[in-house]
């Protein structure tokens, strides 16, 4: 194992009614007056909001709305969220929705407490040095964001689609009520049981060394999140299936799942973020796109880790059919697995491997991925 | 999956030669002197005492000594400790050794910050409200207090062992270095191997519902806690084994394995405690007779569990076997596997039976455990 560090000071609230001790939470904190972070229409439909709304006047707390946030969050909307937030002296923000809302919020929570414009840290040209406190209420599971240190956003004008981490950003308290996440449609928690297993296949292929612990802490994970999805395609309001997939989905990217891995990076994100900055894609409808494609390229650089992939997932005993298994499982739930299902051209792959070399400079990995590299990656994208 | 709350603040730091950070780790806190905690030589031994001592030399790091911990630590001492504290106005506590030292620490970081008496709060008369910051180096994997907000100690004049839960006592920083703990003998591995298996399948058993979720983390660390120690056995200082045994015994009890586990206690320990106040046998060692006696017993409340146990560990098909296969094995590994193993007559169940009660009512236990139930367990444990 690997010299690591681990620290997540979130503190998680699971269960059923649990959005109803919103106000009790943010008064514990002392906290008075919040930027409500949403999207569109979603958490008015569930009841979601009137809900929200009468937990903070119960307990006198102030809310400025920022609703509107896309699924794909622009970092437009969350320098006027930033704006808002300074002008009205907010002590905390509180994001009501999936991961583009929760990562707009922390992006506002990182800006409105500096002078600095909010991309320089998306950049890497500054560090982070403080933020508001993060206060969640999840709605979709999906990208961990509730109990991680990072955030993801798209600059639409250089459609760049890149992440900030810090430990500022860190959620205080996350809400997890899987009751709020049945509305999620069979498309969405497809995208997001493939975001899911991308986190804990990222570090598990590309790191020369995981330790048995993780492996078997990480296959765990992908069988509950591919059980599970299944369950909850066939029965959407299936309490325990919903509960057990927002659960795995938090710990694929809560920081345990990577600890003692030697090396690794994520390469399916970058490739991924690159689609998703260009076609405003679901994020977890690249992944879908790019893991199979990936896989096939990388698979010879670590061939008994895709063995035992194949081996401890679905039984098969070659690191291809393991790799078939799993982009077949991702067609089964309705995920895109090449471009075309996508409605993306060949002819855009130099387009798409532009950006994301630009990413792959940014993330300190374009020695590896190359433009040649990247180009051979999608063009696997592309059968 | 049950409603739940989880919370970990600890922050781990993991590693070859991690130890010597503790003088950065301390002085970034702003602590200015520590009461150093520790037991007998073996610190000495290892060298470990002198390169902490370095460290916080380097840092101008005030410290007070307490050594002298005992393995299973009693209240006496605890409060000399205390007295310690409060007369030299220590700024936190520094725990260097195994779980004995860190759950001694952890009850003087509590007592050094009231004016009651300690033990109050282990016979749960009190609740604590306030605990000195904890600092820990471990040397010993087994009890998870590394990463936990519990303590457990024995008042030697009572014979009563118990324990104290609190969020004021999870460690601030805990340094986990494999290395340190190359010179763990093989008796205290097999006992430490007994007491991480114990932490998680508690609750797995004796739960009435356990996610799958949870079912696959408890297995995935029972394994690794098994095929780490078989090595750790052969070869003592097999760095990779002794990390992943290391980080599954943090992980069996830092709260993750029981979360929406639906009911579930603790009763191996509760028993388990018993034996160690009564006798000053190693905890482990305790555990390793209770268990397959506790097992037996319980097997037909919860059949199905105790048959997946046997297949997912063993590839059996019967609770029975499952339970046999276990015993087997600590036996394999040298743990004691029935009472006269250590040296403990038939004739002494009754007297155990009445501390255990004790304990059980201290631990709202008793409508179970009654104590024809205890007897039942122990004579399961005579054989």
């Amino acid at each position: 194992m690997e010299n690591f560090e681990f620290f997540n000071p979130t503190r998680i609230v699971f269960g059923k009614d649990t959005e109803n001790k919103i106000g009790d939470i943010l008064k514990k904190d002392r906290i008075k007056k919040v930027l409500f972070v949403y999207g569109k229409e979603s958490i008015k439909k569930i009841g979601l909001y009137d809900r929200v709304v009468m937990a903070l006047k119960e307990r006198g707390i102030e809310f400025i709305e920022h609703g509107g946030v896309k699924p794909n969050p622009v970092l437009g909307h969350a320098r006027q969220g930033i704006e808002k937030a300074k002008k009205e002296k907010v002590d905390a923000i509180l994001a009501v929705g999936g991961g583009s809302v929760i990562d707009e919020g922390k992006t506002i929570a990182v800006g409105a407490k500096t002078k600095k414009d909010v991309w320089r840290f998306f950049k890497r040209q500054d560090e982070i040095k403080g933020a508001l406190p993060v206060y969640t209420i999840l709605t979709v599971a999906a990208t961990g964001t509730e109990m991680n240190e990072n955030a993801v956003i798209t600059n639409e004008e250089t459609k760049e689609k890149l992440s900030i981490s810090s430990h500022h950003i860190y959620p205080k308290v996350s809400i997890l009520n899987p009751e709020l996440t049945f509305s999620v449609s069979s498309q969405y928690q497809a995208y997001a049981a493939v975001d899911a297993i991308a986190h804990v296949i990222e570090y598990y292929f590309s790191g020369s060394y995981c330790p048995m612990i993780q492996n078997r802490f990480i296959e765990g994970l992908i069988k509950t999140v591919m059980d599970t999805t299944e369950s909850i395609l066939k029965e959407p309001d299936n309490y325990n299936a919903r509960a057990e997939f927002m659960w795995a989905a938090t710990l694929a990217l809560n920081g345990l799942a990577k600890l003692g891995i030697k090396g690794g990076s994520f390469p399916n994100h970058m490739i991924a973020h690159a689609l998703g900055g260009l076609y405003d894609l679901a994020h977890g409808a690249c992944l879908s796109i790019v893991i199979p494609a990936w896989m096939r390229w990388y698979k010879d650089k670590n061939p008994a880790q895709f063995e035992r992939f194949a081996k401890e997932l679905f039984d098969k005993n070659k690191a291809e059919e393991g790799i078939l298994e799993l982009k077949t499982w991702f067609k089964k739930i309705g995920a895109p697995v090449n471009l075309q299902d996508a409605g993306i051209s060949e002819s855009d792959i130099p387009k798409i491997v532009d950006n994301a070399y630009n990413i792959a400079e940014v993330w300190n990995m374009k020695d590896i991925y190359t433009k040649d590299v990247l180009t051979e990656i999608l063009k696997n994208a592309n059968y």
